[in-house]
């Protein structure tokens, strides 16, 4: 797979921001907004930015680690829910489901390997790599490069066809137990990470769980032998709904779409795509700041600072849904704002714009 | 004027805390989101709350300090650009326009005192307490008692109103030239925090502009010889929208409705309305931490984490705007999502549930 993915031409910003300065406020007074509202503008190269057709695309795939006699202690719920959660996001029960409701944002629930066999579904994306989910890390690769390199085109795939029903901006959540464990791995071997940093309680293991958790890490990290590369990782670690993910990334950032980054499993999909084509990140807003604890430290690696910090920790793109707004606004009020000219509003007494060192 | 000010039966709490631990997600994995949901199921004492027709009421004033000579540097914007702005609002091009339009919510402006002459305007509410704005606190009271209850009565009778349509959440904003400065004496005098700490920068003062403010305000403060009683501080250093507001937020509170509370100004007039009945406290969300510095300590004062910090210092209530969506998905989740048992999704292994120690 080739993507072509450009950092956004940086010309407007001159022009942007000072349009942003001109708005009916004091400067800088809409915070992070302002910046959110400029690189909304550059990624979209126009002074006057559309947000059209908000999607969240939701993978879901089965970690054969969970399977595995030895990984039992990976999660606080059994692998069964991953294939329940999803007909609850088909029958519109879950957090997800009421958050995208809520905000007006369409809902694409793609099944990237699920180990359960759902028919089909009118409302369920079949993008099923294996009837399995992917095979246990604790004791070899959790898919191969082959695999790893089907789930990214499909995911790619899915967001083709978003983009072209005249989508620009895109939420990415996942669903999968046991994937905070896969997470950790990428996170330690793509941001260099120590291990024992990147893992924490997932849907909500106690201090023994985690302990646990940590120790069957590790023994899948010393087993592992080979290159450091994002897609050798991915490959080692799985999951196939998290290789899905950052193939659907790849292709939203070529499209130079907005990316909206969800918390700790989607954020190691993104490490994987930032390593291969950093300028991805140019693409990105950072919607929240979980709970869940390795998620601080890939936001710091990335050296950014999230919308939002309300101690989420449920990953399913819940997270991007709920900063869909904040986004929404920083396009509108640049969109919208009258400015002192237009209004009649006078300026501040200082007649070149003061900064105020915020 | 009396308020009939009780604190929410408790009673729902555990059956409020069941329903949301039920729901199909890990236990606590919505963080704050819970909190929320569970105040708002207690304040409308239901499992079902439901929240309708969100207002956000925006009250503008002007202070006599600005117009003395003497308060020539409170703010780095002129007097004028009081007035200009309630325009914009009226011609739905300001930030808060933006955003109620954006959110969804209805916004009602109203004169408190502004300096300027509207003549009748169907969208502006004339609740004009004097036709000056307030005296200079620099000299003597900004206002008398009278004026002072005649604002807060006013702004009673229009959330009673508001009320009266049907709405049962509402945000307050402001606008007044200068009333980040009546903010710090208010702060300083009913939250006992060092004046030096709650004098910022207001629309945008340079570090000079700053510290000649806060010379301004102590001398003002020095000058003062009443009592620290919270009217007695209101009527004597203004602004006449800060009492309107107070008044308004006692409506809300009596009426069992949520207040989105706002930035510096607006939470300046809860400390007002706190001091005076603390259970309206318990009705309040608070929507944002401010970058204008006073902001953070009272809300530590308050004891209150906000919901936002996006490094907003902007007014007019666009915190509680930006704020609301998240307001009402707490609300969607606690009504909409499914619960383990009706999703038929398994438990977590631990038949109890396991607090994650969040």
């Amino acid at each position: 797979m080739e993507f072509n993915i450009a950092p956004p031409n940086d010309a407007l910003r001159g022009p942007l921001q000072q349009k942003i300065d001109g708005k009916t406020k004091p400067l800088g007074a809409l915070g992070r907004l302002e910046a959110l509202a400029l690189q909304i503008g550059l990624i979209q190269q126009t002074l006057t930015p559309e947000l059209r057709q908000p999607h969240i695309l939701v993978c879901a795939g089965d970690h054969g680690s969970l399977a595995d006699p030895n990984g039992a202690g990976l999660s606080a719920f059994p692998q069964d829910v991953t294939w329940q959660m999803v007909e609850n996001f088909l029958a519109g029960g879950a957090a997800i489901n009421v958050f995208a409701r809520a905000n007006g944002i369409e809902l694409v629930v793609a099944d990237a390997g699920v180990a359960h066999d759902f028919g089909p579904r009118e409302n369920l994306v079949d993008a099923k790599v294996s009837p399995h989910g992917t095979a246990s890390y604790l004791e070899g690769p959790a898919m191969t490069a082959a695999q790893c390199e089907t789930a990214m085109a499909r995911g790619a795939q899915i967001v083709a066809g978003i983009h072209a029903r005249g989508c620009n901006v895109i939420g990415f959540g996942e669903m999968g137990i046991g994937n905070t464990a896969s997470a950790s791995l990428i996170t330690h071997f793509l941001a260099g990470i120590p291990l024992g940093d990147c893992v924490g309680r997932g849907t909500g293991l106690d201090d023994a769980g985690v302990s646990r958790k940590l120790t069957l890490l590790r023994q899948a990290a010393e087993l592992y032998r080979g290159d450091h590369m994002p897609l050798s990782v991915l490959a080692r670690f799985g999951g196939f709904e998290i290789a899905m993910l950052a193939g659907g990334m790849l292709a939203a950032a070529e499209r130079k779409m907005l990316l909206l980054i969800d918390g700790f499993i989607v954020t190691s999909a993104l490490l994987v795509v930032a390593t291969l084509h950093p300028a991805t990140l140019q693409y990105c807003a950072f919607s929240h700041r979980s709970q869940e604890r390795g998620h601080r430290l890939q936001l710091e690696h990335l050296g950014t600072r999230p919308l939002l910090d309300m101690d989420l920790r449920l990953g399913e793109g819940t997270g991007a849904a709920l900063a869909w707004p904040l986004v929404r606004a920083a396009a509108a009020f640049l969109d919208e704002m009258a400015s002192f000219a237009s209004a009649g509003v006078s300026e501040s007494k200082k007649s070149t714009h003061a900064q105020t060192g915020s």
